[in-house]
This record gives structure tokens, C-alpha cells and sequence, in this order.
């Protein structure tokens, strides 16, 4: 029975269910974390053999001669070029080979802008009145961090099945100059899974923005992360971008952290010649380059994208079941009382899901009391307002599975107990 | 015989016998490059054993529980706090464990001061009218670019035997709000291999800046790298600073670039806890964290600072007979002329030659045409301008000997040609 449709009295008794049942999981005294995309440790040992690709006696040259260990090469080894600009989609002369974290490398193509400005800037963004991007939400909250931080406004946008709604998009970026730049996440976005439709990319494509600046971030962290047979499709921003003469646009990001390993990977950005050309000339200045010794050792690890694609494979086996643990406890517990809402992802690392309006914060916090951390209601939305007050990310990839069954257990009773009590005060 | 003391036929029959050898130099097509600090490959291969540290069964999690492969841990690993800050000698909650570059951590934190202005500041260095650094000439043309690229402008403070000429600096700092910084090289300084005197450094230490959030760049790079059994000793700037309470006027920098790999080592940066907490909220904006893996490898492979030693030891039998070779070169073709001046370092990566007034430019030019590469004359100098056009950093680690006594031959030549000619023009 949908709790909508309850009596009161139904309502009360409902609520004192769930409640003896949190009273009793409390009692358990849990610690499970569940805040973050984490990879499992399970997931990580996976690339342990990555750790006997190079010895003392191992070749260090690249194949255009340089030696890894010593200075030099900028933007990164020609092989690491080949191989991740496959990755992204993009050719082996657009792409720039950064260090181990790609929202470093984010972070420092908004801060870029900011002291410099960018190809078509006027000036930099730190001299303009008032610096805007567009957040589309729900989403990542280190995104909207690295904007919040530098003093740029962020203006929600919603999502759709097919990606953010390309007609506010398409009128506020036409409308005003002062947005410059636009989070994405097009493939199994975060935290919804939702993968950008072939129309949404197209549209991103065209956009006529009134800034002569506007840039895309186009975080595609997780365009090989399936969890099927059947994963989604994205169409090649790059390529519909050259079609309208937009390529300066976009800015792809991607990187190996959920690939090899978290922190210790590899993170690259893909982009038009010219805006590498201007980007190259700045980060000369801030870096000699990145560590190369890295990128040959994840080069000869793979040797190519099959490699990666079949490693990756290795990584669903492992989290698919996690996802599957989550889905069917909500289907099971909560999907016949019409409190929740999400959506059966085919990749990515997250599980969104919407309760009643007014309700997220309630549910978090009473699974938190009860042993059971998850992210923070909100940190989905800019400034960590979430309107409706009704998203919560799950991540469940990084406990075991006897601990997620437990935290979901938990999770639903605390989303039963909240709802019920949303309702009953009406 | 003097130059100066040689009369106008004499000086010509000089040019000429120079002139005859740099032609015959030049049918040698030699294609050399002594134009960066880069360690030599052997010197690279000394630190390959470190590729053997880790397999894929060894134990990944620091002392303190937490897996190296995953997120986590912005600041560095404890082991690796322990170990660097005992190199630059801060205490280990005074250290930033950062990636692979502290030219980087250098950039970044001039970038930081200019987009969020730092501890003591009135507001972000970009919403200054001005901004300058004082830059100690001459220095390091890596450090000068930073502030260039950022708009800062650059004074010039002669250096002496001694460190910086601190009557200037502290006449400067005193006086003008708008010098927010300094580049130092303190110990075996780039280019000149001088260690500042203890008196300098207490100095620094007490200096009175009128910018309340003026920063010392330490840029401890050389600290360990002696060539000889009498190194240089350093004053500890951070205990004449707590001495002074002015801890929060320095920021240290050092890594393992030249150590282990050029370009993948470990970078770090030690400062006040009031900085540390400062940088590392912003910082935590910008990335979740940096490569632990190869923090844990760093630190498996060394152990502790007499294992760092102990493999200095190794760089210096390399590289000191490439020291001697360029001074012996300098002191039997050159001394006796009296057309150059240079000094004999202790240890660090150059040595630094005063041509006559107005030959830099040309002795490079004469080298680099007969096909060896020097840094360019000037680059010692903030915007690449050296007022008397005479500093040239010469660079004698990279090349195999041989390749350096061909090119130090060329060099000794290209001064004497170069000299002649001048003083013939008078």
C-alpha cells in the first residue's frame, strides 16, 4: 500500500514499525561509510600488477627516445597521448597529460581563466563584475566546490532523462555574458546515471553563447565504467563541436582514478588544438611536467584500449552486484509505498534517489545517528541547498557487500521512518 | 698575460688564434646540450633499484591504517611527513606532501595568494593595484617566470658572497606595501652556488615587511645535494623565524627531483600551521589528494634520512668530476686572462661565470652556433634582461664527461674570441 494513501492511524502504526526497527539497528552500533565514490579494496588490488611493469632493468625511453625519469615533455609521453586520447575520443594532438587527479586539472583550468582568461576572453575572469556557471542538478559536489571557491555564482539547472534541459541552457547562456562555463558529466552523470542523449550533445554542440568565452566542462570520468551488456552511448562532443566551428568550447576531462588507482592515476584533458597551444604556454610556467615514469608504467600495463576495456570489465564483476544489492533492497522495501524515486543505472558509481519533498536531510541524519554515514543531503546541489530538499547520492562501491546489504537495510527503515512522519505532520 | 694589459696587435693576434680554433671547432657539427639543471642518466639509474620496491603482493596502507591506492589523505602520508620534513627540517605538522614538482607547489601558491590572498592579507593579490617580488639576480629563471606570467613585477636585489644584499631587501620591504614576496634559493643557490650566510638568514627572519602579508619562497632545493666532504651550512630560517614570530613569513619548498627522478619524485613544502591550515583548505578544493603510491615508494625505498644521504653520496661521486672538469677548464684556459670571474661551489647544480661587461649574449651565441647549447645569457635575470650582460649558467651534469670537456673547450674559446673583440672595440 502507497503510504499516500494511508489513514492516520495506518500512518502511526507504519512509523512505530519502522521506528522499533531503527531503535534496534542503533542498538548495533554500525561505522559504515557510504559518503563517497570510493573503489572498493577489492577493486584496487586488481591493478597490483601493475606494480611489477617496471623493474630496475626496465627500458625507460619513450618510443620518440626521451627518458622517463628525467625532465621535459610537458604535456606528456607520446604513448600515454595514443592511448588515452582513444579514451576520450579525441586525437593524439588534442589532448594534454596532467598528474594523478583530474579535478586538479579542473580546478586549474577555472583558476587559469580566472588570472589570465582564456581563448576569446576579453580579459581574465577575475577582472569581470561577476563570473557565472551553470550547475546542472543534481550533481558533483567537488564541481561546484572548485566554482564556489573561486567566487564564481552557480545557477542550478535541472536535469532530464536526456541530460541538463538544453532549452534553459540554450536561453540563459544566449542571454547572458557573464556565464562562462557550464558542468557536465555526460556519462553516467553523477550522482544520477544518467548518460547525455544524442540530442543533448548536439544541442551542446551549437550553442550560441552570448560570452565569447563560454566553456563546457565535460567531465567524462566515467565513459568506460560499465556495469552491463548493455551500456549507454555517447556521441562525440569533440566531433559535433568541429561540425559547428565550436571546438574551442569544450573541455574534456578524464582520468584512470576509478581505472587503476584512486589518487594514483592518471588524469588527461582533451581539447582543441588551439586552446592547448594557449593552454600549454601557462602551465609551462607553473610545471616542468607531470611524472612520466606514471604514465609509462599505466602505458605498459594496458598496452591498449582493449586492455583497458577488459580490465574494466574485471571492476563491473565486482561493483555490479553492489548496485544490484542496493536496487533490489529499494525495490523490495520501498518501491511499493511510492516515498522514493531513482534510476537503474548502467554505469557509473552512484545511485540517486529522491524521497518526499522536505525529507533527504531527515534520512541522513537518522542513518548517520545509526552508524551508517552517507553523503551529505544536499552536497548535490550548489552551496548545499538543495531545494525540495529530497536528493541523496548512494555510493555503493566502496563496502563490502555484507555491509551494504546491512547500511541499505538501515537506509530503507530510515526512509520509511522519515516518510512516515513527513506525512503524519501533513 | 692579462687581456687588458695586451696591446691592440697583440689582442688581434689573439682574436685571431680564437677565431681560427672556434672555426675549426665549429667543422666538428657538434650537437650539444648543456642548457638545463638535468641529472645525467646515469645519475638517474642510481635511484632505478626504487622500481623494485613495491609488487603486487606488497602491503599498500600507512602506519596509520589507510590504503595508499585510494582517495584520501590531502597532505601526504605520515611516513612521508616524517621523512621530508626531517629534509627541510620543519617538524611533520608543518609539511605539505605535494606531487612531482615543487615548481608547481611554488606556482600554486602564488596563484592561491593571487585568487584568495593568504594569511594576513587584506584582500586577494589580484585586487592589488600592483604587486612585485623582490628577485635576487642572479636567479633562477623558473621562479622569475612564475611572477612574470602572473603579472608581478620583478626588482632586482644584487646578490653577494653572503645570500641577497639584505641592506636593500630590508630598505624595500620596509618601505613599499606592494612587495608581497621574495625568491630565495638559500642553499647553493641557482646559479651561483652561494649558501647564505647565518646572518642573512637571521635577517630574513627579522625582516619588518610593510606588507602584512609579505612570504619569504625558500626554495630549499639544493639542501643535500654537496659535492664535497665540506658542504655549506644552513641556518634553520624556520627556528630564527618562531625565534622572531615572523613563522608565517616563509614558505620552504623542496622535493626529490634530483634525488630520485626528475619529474617523478615527491614535492613538498614546509610552513607555519596557520599557513598549512590556510593552504590546505583551499588546496582541498583543488584536488582530493596526490600520489600516495609513489609517496609509500619513496619511502619503503630510502627508510630515513641517512638512507637519503647515503644515496647523495652516490649523485655527488657522479657529478662532482663533471664540477672539476669545468673548473679546471675555467682556471687553465681563462684564469690567466682576466676575462672572467666565477666561483667554485660546494655543491648544487651549476656554476656561474661573469664574462666582461657586455659578452654574455655573444659567448652564447658563438656556442650555440657552433652546436652547444648554454642556458640563454640573460635568463639569470627577471624579463631575460642582464643590465651588464655578463652572467652565463653554465650547467655540467647532464652531459657525459667527454661531451663536457668538448663542450667546456668550445666554451673557454667562444669567452676568448668573445673578450677580444670587445676589448678591441673598446
Amino acid at each position: 500500500m502507497r503510504l499516500n494513501e494511508m489513514s492516520k492511524t495506518e500512518l502511526e502504526k507504519f512509523r512505530n514499525q519502522a521506528l522499533s526497527k531503527y531503535e534496534e539497528f542503533k542498538s548495533k552500533n554500525l561505522k559504515l561509510d557510504m559518503s563517497r565514490g570510493k573503489p572498493g579494496a577489492d577493486q584496487l588490488t586488481l591493478s597490483m600488477p601493475m606494480m611489477n611493469v617496471l623493474d630496475e632493468n626496465s627500458d625507460m625511453n619513450t618510443e620518440n627516445g626521451l627518458d622517463v625519469r628525467n625532465y621535459g615533455l610537458l604535456d606528456g609521453i607520446p604513448e600515454a597521448k595514443k592511448l588515452f586520447s582513444q579514451m576520450i575520443e579525441v586525437s593524439e594532438d588534442e589532448i594534454f597529460i596532467g598528474g594523478n587527479s583530474s579535478l586538479n586539472l579542473m580546478y586549474d583550468t577555472v583558476a587559469r581563466a580566472m588570472l589570465y582568461g582564456t581563448v576569446g576572453s576579453e580579459k581574465p575572469w577575475a577582472k569581470e563584475e561577476k563570473v557565472k556557471f551553470l550547475a546542472p542538478v543534481p550533481g558533483y559536489d567537488r564541481h561546484f566546490g572548485v566554482t564556489e571557491s573561486l567566487g564564481i555564482e552557480l545557477i542550478n539547472v535541472p536535469m532530464t532523462e536526456n541530460g541538463p534541459d538544453m532549452d534553459i541552457v540554450e536561453k540563459l547562456v544566449s542571454e547572458d555574458a557573464s556565464i562562462k562555463g557550464i558542468w557536465c558529466v555526460p556519462m553516467y552523470s553523477n550522482p544520477e546515471g544518467i548518460t547525455y542523449s544524442d540530442e543533448t550533445v548536439r544541442r551542446f554542440a551549437a550553442l550560441k553563447p552570448k560570452a565569447p568565452d563560454f566553456r563546457i566542462f565535460w567531465d567524462n570520468a566515467y565513459c568506460i565504467h560499465h556495469l552491463n551488456d548493455t551500456p549507454d552511448k555517447l556521441l562525440n562532443i569533440m566531433n559535433e563541436c568541429k561540425k559547428n566551428g565550436t571546438e574551442n568550447m569544450v573541455y574534456i576531462f578524464g582520468s584512470t582514478s576509478k581505472v587503476t588507482f584512486a589518487g594514483a592515476g592518471i588524469a588527461f584533458m582533451g581539447q582543441s588544438k588551439e586552446n592547448l597551444a594557449h593552454m600549454k604556454k601557462i602551465v609551462g610556467m607553473q610545471t616542468i611536467g607531470f611524472d612520466k615514469i606514471n604514465q609509462h608504467r599505466h602505458v605498459k600495463y594496458f598496452k591498449d584500449m582493449n586492455g583497458i576495456n577488459e580490465h574494466m570489465k574485471k571492476h563491473a564483476k565486482i561493483i555490479a552486484p553492489k548496485f544490484s544489492v542496493v536496487l533490489e533492497m529499494l525495490e523490495k522495501e520501498i518501491a511499493p509505498l511510492g516515498i522514493l524515486e531513482w534510476k537503474k543505472p548502467n554505469g557509473g558509481y552512484f545511485i540517486s534517489v529522491d524521497t518526499l519533498d522536505g525529507c533527504a536531510k531527515k534520512v541522513v541524519q537518522l542513518c548517520k545517528e545509526a552508524g551508517v554515514v552517507l553523503t551529505g543531503a544536499g552536497a548535490t546541489f550548489p552551496y548545499g541547498i538543495d531545494p525540495r530538499d529530497r536528493n541523496i547520492r548512494i555510493a555503493p562501491t566502496y563496502p563490502p557487500v555484507h555491509e551494504l546489504e546491512l547500511a541499505m537495510e538501515l537506509f530503507c527503515i530510515c526512509v520509511k521512518l522519515a516518510s512516515a512522519e513527513k506525512l503524519i505532520l501533513g
